[in-house]
């Protein structure tokens, strides 16, 4: 890849790391994403789940909602998304669904993600649809982002002492980015 | 399996196929899904992707939208979830991240489906979550349905002389289901 396009992924990626920081605000894992069609940013989304109380609000699909309803289609054929984390399972499965042709990925999430860390949900064989993926992209940046979230939240946690809380409530595997021993840190 | 719990299954899939009829109603893929709560439905939905122009608009997806506002939680922790034909990489991935502890499908999608069929997100090994899943509860009459769809519309596209829709445009792979030769018919 040339250097040009290697900027304009960083510049996109930057986009979507202001969406995770929205999140991050609210007290949600920073997760953001960015969907460009001709090479205009069509959609933002950022990770509201837990104040929206909806399993669907992650950033992809938060972006993916709103990028149907500007392109007034379900097919999303011309369009690169950009995630600060690698997807889950339902946000790899809905970018097959909508027929994106190229995702961009700044940070893996080993525990959880289904670009090639769990499973690999956007470039699997038996589907109709492949995806082009580049990961990597402002890693460094958006994995901090992550690291200090959950870091945070911890020292948080531990002021208030709330032991039951921190051991047993966290079944995501995203808490395990930025700790030793995984890969990222 | 005990005879009242197949009879309670066949009533809620029964409930799930109403649905279904409504997406075909629309020229809809019949696609039905119902999620219930404490022995109640609290939950419907069908697939209205072409409708709304949205990837995010399947049967299960509507129905979990809906079931996280009336239990005012992402987590749907005590619920099963009954739809008529297995779901794809998305609502499969969906169910994951909700906790949906058990599903019941009526027909299984050989070329597409993800929960036995091209991939199995809801038993995986890898993820936090496994949902307890029953198939082939009024198998042959939803998938009757589906076949009944798609023979309909391939007749109004020869009645049309669409000969180019005709051969290009599904890559659901789920107008596969009901022709001879994919093991369901």
């Amino acid at each position: 890849m040339d250097m040009a396009a290697v900027t304009k992924d960083e510049t996109y990626m930057r986009e979507a790391k202001k969406q995770a920081m929205k999140a991050y605000a609210l007290g949600e894992v920073p997760i953001g994403c960015v969907i460009v069609y001709e090479d205009k940013i069509i959609a933002r989304g950022y990770n509201r789940r837990n104040t929206d109380k909806n399993t669907l609000s992650h950033a992809e699909l938060n972006a993916i909602r709103k990028a149907s309803r500007k392109l007034g289609d379900w097919r999303l054929e011309d369009c690169t998304l950009y995630v600060t984390l690698e997807p889950c399972q339902m946000c790899a499965g809905a970018i097959v669904q909508a027929r994106i042709p190229r995702v961009v990925i700044a940070a893996m999430n080993p525990k959880a993600g289904c670009a090639g860390s769990v499973v690999n949900l956007l470039e699997m064989d038996g589907f109709n649809h492949k995806v082009q993926v580049t990961r990597g992209i402002l890693e460094e940046e958006c994995s901090s982002m992550l690291s200090g979230f959950f870091r945070e939240l911890r020292e948080k946690k531990s002021v208030k002492n709330r032991r039951k809380e921190r051991n047993g409530n966290d079944k995501t595997g995203i808490s395990g980015i930025g700790k030793k021993g995984n890969g990222i840190t």
